[in-house]
């Protein structure tokens, strides 16, 4: 086990109708701003809930954060955050606004003049930033309980990270009843970015650490368990309770402290989004099994340990143990609905070779758990998924 | 599940030579009050390597806490404190020295005149404490990572507890190193009393947690893979690295989150230490079985569950397979060298009517997760450990 540091302070408050509770825990004179996406919160109900909490307090305003959180935008609730001498930032909705108003809280405590995008190129180091607490209304990113942000930036095709214990949220509300509204499609693409946010820090290089080996296992179960209920009814308390809770724990940092964490899959998925749109979640669930497929040099014991333990495969070669483990990945993905090829959206080998290139532009070469990842690696990663 | 909040902030620095991060992230200019126990910090290098970090910081020593940290230790301690004006408070040892300063800490920032055993009487509330952080010396009761505290008053023979969010460690160093001079006993007691942390918070209720539920069995194995492993050679550093962070896992508040909890083995073994001095992980040892075997009719099923999941137990009826869990439970306690009868103690039935009355004295009646242990029912789960 490798040494490691956990300092996880959020405060998660879980269960049906917690939302009235931000009356209480929101800071009292300061002056809120309620971020939120393109206008979902409003047909749920969850918006008449927030305002009927934010009663009496100070606030203002800004929606349409979309999906994959524009620079651009954030920017835009920037100025008025600016304006309205904003002190803390209240996001409501998914992985989206929650992340852009990360990036949002660290920009508005930037020194005068400092171009917040360097946040994000990692030229510019969080030092402050402004206090949120968020409701969350889409399990899948995490986001509410780390300190990770995703933002893209349209004018460039970017879509960078960062993290910092600077922007976790003070609070954050998870009732999975809000949930229930939620599409087909969401629910699916939350349940694969779960699953693969603990791939990530899992199916690595093993490191003496079976506590984690084993929580990381029992979410992946969970999650295998909870998928055909969650996606037959969406109004199954449980199911969504537990697939909601599920989605915090994937990516709160206590299933990876001490282990090797890869987080390949992301970098590559985040240049198929970046580029072409697609859906987060989605883009995983292509790289995910190329990932695993080319690179079985790297990750082959552990494969077959999640093979055997999640899937109860022990017969046949370490290869062939490896095969069968891929695939029904694959087939867990595309029962819900989830494609896991390129050539599902059109896309094949100009995008493999045009992915490698943006990553080697950037200087993203030679990553993974080993290192062993190179331009070419990225290719053949890509090409095995058209 | 249930609803539930969920907020642990304490920081964890984990592993080997962690200790002299001291320096690094003890405030500054505080009045420092270094506590330990009978002195086995001086032998085993520890307090070396701590007085080392703390050069240039300005501290008081307070020494001779001992195994169920007393009140009258503790007060003794709070008059130092008081003269020297100290600010914050570093206990280094295991849960008696820790949960023993929790107390101090709280009992520091009452109101002038008001009496501190209140505090474990549950008859005055903790509404500030001084700040503390840890160095963990002793892998067991998970005192390092949640804001309980344990404390005995020697004059009336009582051991009472008490929880605040407030006493919760700013930061807890754990470098499984510094317990590879542990005695035997120690070590047995500690894994004894973390699989017994996990079973009062898993063994209860079925409630449609699967999550905690596995999280909950994942310690349970751990413990078992890792007991034989830390036995047999103290210096195997991965394999008292994994029991350290399963021990700190195991009372943390994650595994509980929405799900029932039960606490009465701890409410009886109090007991047992209270009037026999017994250590608090034997007297554990002890009442579980009991309580297994007594109220087999409210917790059956999740005997059931531990049973298949952890023994493999799926053969019999159902009181059948009851039993052998039970046997299994108990063989491995003993396996540690921890006996689970009172007769090991030279104890016999007048000790199972005395604790009966001693909490009932206290208005301690129907307690347990289906508030179903009388005084009744507390003899009867002694008694079947005669």
């Amino acid at each position: 086990m490798n040494n490691f540091n956990f300092h996880n302070p959020v405060s998660i408050i879980f269960g049906k109708n917690t939302i009235a509770q931000l009356s209480d825990i929101l800071p009292q004179n300061e002056k809120i701003m309620l971020l939120y996406g393109g206008g979902s919160i409003k047909r749920n109900g969850v918006y008449d809930q927030v305002t009927k909490a934010l009663k009496g307090f100070d606030y203002v305003e800004f929606s349409g954060i979309e999906p994959n959180p524009s620079y651009e935008t954030m920017m835009e609730a920037y100025e008025i955050a600016k304006q309205e001498n904003v002190t803390f930032l209240l996001p409501v909705g998914g992985g989206s606004v929650i992340d852009g108003t990360k990036f949002l809280a660290a920009a508005l405590c930037l020194p005068e003049g400092v171009e917040s995008w360097g946040i994000l190129q990692g030229t510019v180091p969080v030092e402050k930033a402004m206090p949120l607490g968020c409701v969350l209304t889409l399990p899948a990113t995490g986001t509410e309980m780390n300190g990770n942000s995703v933002v893209s930036r349209k004018s460039t095709c970017e879509k960078l990270s960062f993290g910092s214990l600077l922007v976790m949220p003070k609070f954050s509300i998870l009732d999975p009843e809000v949930c229930f509204s939620l599409p087909d499609k969401q629910i699916a693409n939350g349940i694969v970015d779960a699953f693969i946010h603990v791939m990530e820090q899992y199916l690595t290089f093993p490191n003496n650490t079976p506590l984690q080996d084993l929580w990381a296992e029992s979410i992946l179960r969970v999650l295998i368990d909870t998928a055909p209920k969650v996606m037959s009814d969406h109004t199954n308390y449980d199911a969504m309770a537990n697939f909601m809770w599920s989605a915090t724990m994937a990516l709160n940092g206590i299933i990876s402290r001490g282990a090797i964490e890869d987080w390949s899959t992301h970098i590559i998925g985040h240049e198929l989004t970046a580029l072409h749109g697609i859906d987060h979640g989605r883009t995983l669930a292509i790289v995910l099994p190329g990932n695993m497929n080319i690179r079985r040099a790297v990750k082959g014991k552990k494969i077959m340990q999640y093979g055997e333990r999640i899937w109860g495969i022990t017969q046949g070669s370490d290869n062939e143990k490896i095969d069968k483990t891929i695939e029904k990945t694959v087939e867990f993905f595309e029962s819900l609905g989830v494609p896991t090829r390129l050539s599902a959206y059109n896309l094949g080998k100009e995008t493999c070779l045009e992915v490698a290139q943006r990553l080697a532009n950037r200087g993203v070469v030679n990553f993974g758990e080993a290192g062993d990842i190179t331009q070419e690696v990225v290719v053949k990663i890509l090409e095995d998924r058209i």
